[in-house]
């Protein structure tokens, strides 16, 4: 079982790992007051829809927290302003306006003074967080009954980091492969090591080492190669918002991977809590896509790697249509796309 | 036309542009012994396959040079063992083969002194240069033939660096792309940025600046993305050698665009001189491909990215199979890969 937590609640702070700092270093950031934690998410110091999720709810909290009034409307009016910073820092992973909304709903709803109703927040909070590792641990429990039984022991791609680092904790596609290394089925990890951020080389593989599972770091471009050479059984990447008809965006790659898979009859599942569902959307064409910063790709480390007089272009994540897509594996079941209409709950955050 | 020449002999000395430099630093390294041209091609001071033959050539020149015998038996023997050192360099090009094979047939051939022998390897060597560099002219010309008449500028993706820094000058696919420049045809290069070593954002970009040919490169893992969202009309790449049946083996990452080009319906074109062709082998699974060390996957400049405990695979070569390759754009003609055949030379060097 894993002890990454990227999002913790302690003494009346949130720590964060900071990760722009891994795998060199291990460090831990405390986060006070709204407004940084907008920025912690904005510069990526948390990532990953589902962790997105968690931390935004706390920066719900802290939002509130600051919030120097006991009038009830007040208190509303300016905890909608809150939520208005936290929605500007990235545009992509739904679980962000999925935690706003949620915060928001019960901070509505909760009858009693503006001090009874800051506790209810952080107890949501402290909710969204237990119920995203509860959620990743029941997706790997579900994944077991879909994995292939030939070969006895898999390797398995994924893409980017779907991790305990991306999550509450135990990851989603990561969560997927500590399963099967827990039930005995997994051979190693490929991992793409995701540029222009490197999140696979740098998370994805320093989670695997953490717990001897055995790991591959490739290039992006090396998965077809491995896949023509037979070298994958099975892919299973996150998603960072998936459209009511089952097209998935998840991190830049994942795309081309999906393609790959499908070229080779390699099984391509998409690991993802319902949070992650925005039933809202019919598909994948409506799913915004953030476009970052161009130093993210003409700058690694202290080396500038592009000659000056290019043209950028850096979007921050694709959309891989339904099609291609074999299950989406969740909390409750696994589904194939066009069925995830049928979970669709009732009480919806989006 | 470019002024790119990656490979000059000058003052009895061969002059390389150091492209492990590039785009930072323009410097030439001078290379007067046939071991250090043997270390620049292992190091990749000069690469790409045409260049690689270009100065295996003159490499072969500067090892005759050296040979202090006046007894011809002794002097084609251990220009044998100038030729073995040389082989050893790098496996896949093919054309460091063919020239080695051409400077050891034109040795034999060659009646007269040893100093008459050593006067005609240097006039060959000085040969192959032209003759790359009329050939990449002529691929050039050629391809302006097959380019689709829609849209009136296109959109050219390319993979790695192909360019005059691979050649003799002018390049294969990017000598392609500056023809359709040329012929006002052209409105944007987009290069993968080619890792591990990045030759797309470090050589084919500053190619690009350096003429003025509008350029935006991006990681090699959102071309999949450029294609979905209609922004590439054509792919062209080069080779560093080509099966007798259309199989052609280029830089890792070359399959994968292949793919998705034909999920596309993206036309999917070769570029390369009759040289690299390997009519010795029937198909691409006969080539042997390099596998490099993991540091340069591990360490950018000096920022090494991966964890501790990770385990690597470099392969720098991936092979793309006939089937999805439109057309080979040599110097002769275009051709489908399975009408290679018909180019046959009846004098091959392989």
């Amino acid at each position: 079982m894993t002890t990454i937590y990227p999002v913790v609640w302690s003494n009346n702070k949130v720590l964060l790992i900071d990760q722009t700092c891994l795998p060199s270093q291990y460090t831990l950031v405390e986060i006070s007051r709204y407004e940084d934690m907008a920025k912690a998410i904005k510069t990526m110091i948390v990532r990953g829809a589902p962790a997105i999720g968690v931390a935004t709810a706390y920066g719900m909290y802290l939002g509130a927290r600051e919030i120097n009034t006991k009038e009830r409307e007040t208190f509303l009016k300016q905890l909608e302003e809150v939520a208005e910073i936290l929605r500007q820092t990235r545009p992509t992973a739904v679980n962000l306006f999925w935690a706003i909304s949620r915060m928001l709903k019960i901070a509505y709803e909760t009858i009693g003074t503006v001090e009874e109703i800051k506790n209810t927040l952080l107890e949501t909070a402290e909710k969204i967080n237990a119920e995203d590792l509860q959620t990743c641990q029941d997706i790997g429990k579900n994944s077991l009954q879909i994995i292939p039984p030939n070969p006895d022991k898999l390797s398995i791609l994924t893409h980017c980091n779907a991790g305990a680092l991306a999550t509450a904790g135990y990851g989603t596609a990561l969560g997927v492969i500590r399963s099967v290394w827990t039930a005995g089925r997994l051979k190693r990890v490929y991992a793409d090591e995701t540029r222009p951020r490197l999140q696979g080389a740098k998370l994805t593989a320093w989670e695997c080492v953490q717990e001897k599972i055995p790991v591959t770091v490739i290039s992006d471009n090396m998965a077809a190669h491995c896949m023509q050479k037979g070298l994958i059984d099975l892919v299973v990447v996150g998603a960072d918002r998936i459209a009511a008809n089952g097209d998935a965006a998840n991190k830049i790659g994942t795309y081309g991977v999906a393609v790959m898979a499908k070229m080779h009859n390699i099984p391509f599942y998409v690991a993802a809590p319902l949070s992650t569902v925005d039933y809202s959307l019919k598909n994948g064409d409506l799913i915004p896509i953030e476009e970052r910063d161009p130093s993210e790709l003409y700058q690694i480390g202290d080396s500038v790697i592009y000659p000056d007089g290019v043209d950028y272009y850096n979007p921050a994540f694709d959309v891989t249509p339904a099609k291609l897509i074999t299950g989406i594996i969740t909390e409750q079941k696994t589904v194939k796309p066009e069925e995830l209409i049928s979970l669709k709950p009732e009480l919806s955050y989006h």
